[in-house]
């Protein structure tokens, strides 16, 4: 193992955040692009990663806009980048009586659909130097964005669309991680569609996913999100490096009979005298409960199964296949990482790796990799 | 609704936290006792609902014990009650070199083996006043705690235990949600035949559904945890209340035609023309992924299904049941409470209510409930 957990001797668990490797997925993903730009999409504080250190190590990268859910992850961003160059973004949309917060942090809010649209001129109406602002545009996802209809009214009252000072339209793809589903050129004939019928500003279409699909796809600015974390579900041949490595600390080795039940409910019965590690993780730290019986840990390269319910704080594995002594209490296993990739691990969650990875960020002490600067 | 969720215009969501009602509930529990007292069980910063908020009020209302998972939630909680009087339990037991952080902040160890026992001693010999032990005896679960050979090892070097200042020994259920299991008789037998070969201390075995297994089961020292925020899983008639309520904002109303797909994956198809509110929180909320398409949210008594799969940052829902205009954009639906409980939730999500619970405490704005002052 190459970090030193002797650091703190209070901890039960160390999740390990490979920084380099997320300016280097980006570049990747940057060099993928012909024209289009990258933005970074950092939502929920990057995804539960920590915000905080990947802004500052993607805005080194030269990454020119941040993608954020909500406004308080945006003026939280904002004060981690120290500077107004940047611009950020906001994906759920611009709330009543929030125009005075987006001026003063220099904040974009994506506009969802017409009624947000109209407040946000009547805000800028009250400003000597207009804010720009971003449209959504909903191309067949019905969540969040402009329909048809709305794009009509839009037309008819194209006063409205000169005062939001609107310089990029976008929509979110429902199907990025199915390369071959048919919504997505269905999406993509429908976004080139209503630009179409807009004045043209710049465009933005593809998240993680979406950069996979091709170029068609790319327009003028992409925003991955789970890509920087070395994930693109649905494409496997992605090429990017995962960052994401979660250890936890034996709690107790013990010794038990053939017969003897495991954790809670019992439902783990051994069929041989074994040997069972504690691990003080459990699901109040984001290893999912749905990975009961199902997932495994690593000693350097020995997988090790999870064995019976995985509990609040901790779960029991069987290291019955170690030499004796090889492990001991206070040393760590790798719960997630190279062996066991957060894929792996959602995939036998039955989830997404995004609910994962957002699950992740709690009660761990966090190492940050990083050594370059990212120039 | 009771709230004013106006008072902050950036907010997409609000946790709403009944203290007096986890007060209520610990009362509830307390007069379930004849002799034993009633710890509470905060770990996980009180399960994610707030450790700063719900400790000062179990203390006030004459809680004497706290148990947490991990030495840094017992520091924390120290610093929270400001006084040493009451005892704050460490439950993932005694890791090497941090005897001197168990002095300095009055911290009771939960001793799971022999080694720890060991280690604690020699810690203990080191003080010039004896600082108080617990011992965790393994009586069936196979998680933490001393095992029989253990017991025997430890009966056999009485010096041990005299040097360790013992006070309490507990042990853990694994199927108290199971009242009909024999796994609690087994549990309890056990419990009392490893009590019997040790001197006479304090003993614990109930944790909150332990507690309405029946008086047996409460020894000296009961320690509810769920139990405190109104759920009891397995043991419906427990007269508890429900104190956590989750309240979403309407980020936007459509009008969506028969045909269309709803979400990510474009899994709900729209079987006739239908009115679609997006409510600002997802899964990196806590709402968990698994409700897609499963789960209800309520405006006042009406029950409104969640259709497509749930986003990170917000879900879609069915309104069309509803009157025009009786819900806006802006406005806040019910997404947990009295209409849809956490038991509720967690049940849809086969999951437990506790990792529904602990995954709850992110990105909300928060209410505490407190009027009464527990005493």
């Amino acid at each position: 193992m190459l970090y030193n957990f002797n650091i703190n001797k209070k901890a039960n668990s160390f999740l390990v955040i490979d920084v380099d490797a997320i300016v280097s997925n980006y570049q990747t993903l940057r060099s993928k692009l012909t024209n289009a730009h990258c933005a970074a999409t950092l939502k929920a504080n990057a995804y539960g990663l920590g915000v905080k250190k990947i802004a500052p190590a993607l805005d080194k990268a030269g990454c020119p806009t941040f993608f954020v859910a909500t406004l308080d992850e945006a003026v939280e961003l904002r004060k981690i980048l120290n500077n107004n160059r940047k611009s950020i973004l906001v994906l759920n949309g611009f709330l009543t009586g929030t125009g005075p917060i987006c001026k003063q942090y220099n904040i974009t809010p994506v506009l969802n659909n017409f009624c947000q649209l109209e407040k946000w001129v009547d805000f800028n109406a009250t400003l000597e130097f207009q804010q720009k602002a971003a449209l959504h545009l909903d191309s067949g996802m019905n969540r969040l964005g402009l329909d048809n209809n709305d794009i009509g009214r839009l037309i008819k009252n194209p006063h409205i669309l000169n005062k939001a000072n609107i310089y990029l339209l976008l929509s979110h793809l429902a199907c990025s991680d199915e390369p071959e589903s048919t919504m997505n050129k269905r999406q993509l004939l429908e976004f080139h569609s209503l630009i179409r019928r807009l004045p043209r500003v710049m465009a933005s279409l593809a998240n993680s996913g979406g950069i996979y699909l091709g170029e068609k796809f790319h327009f003028d600015l992409v925003r991955p999100g789970l890509a920087l974390y070395g994930s693109v579900p649905g494409h496997l041949q992605s090429n990017l490096t995962n960052c994401i490595s979660l250890y936890g600390r034996v709690l107790q080795i013990r010794e038990v009979d053939k017969g003897e039940l495991i954790g809670y409910g019992g439902t783990y019965e051994l069929t041989k005298k074994s040997r069972i590690a504690t691990i003080g993780v459990g699901y109040a730290d984001g290893y999912q409960r749905s990975l009961s019986g199902l997932s495994t840990v690593f000693h350097h390269s020995s997988p090790l199964p999870v064995v019976g319910r995985i509990s609040m704080d901790s779960i029991t594995v069987d290291i019955s296949s170690l030499p004796e002594n090889e492990l001991k209490e206070g040393n760590f296993v790798e719960l997630i990482g190279k062996n066991f990739t957060i894929d792996q691990a959602a995939s036998l969650a039955q989830t997404v790796p995004y609910e994962m990875i957002t699950g992740l960020g709690r009660r761990h002490y966090r190492y940050y990799n990083q050594t370059k600067d990212g120039l």
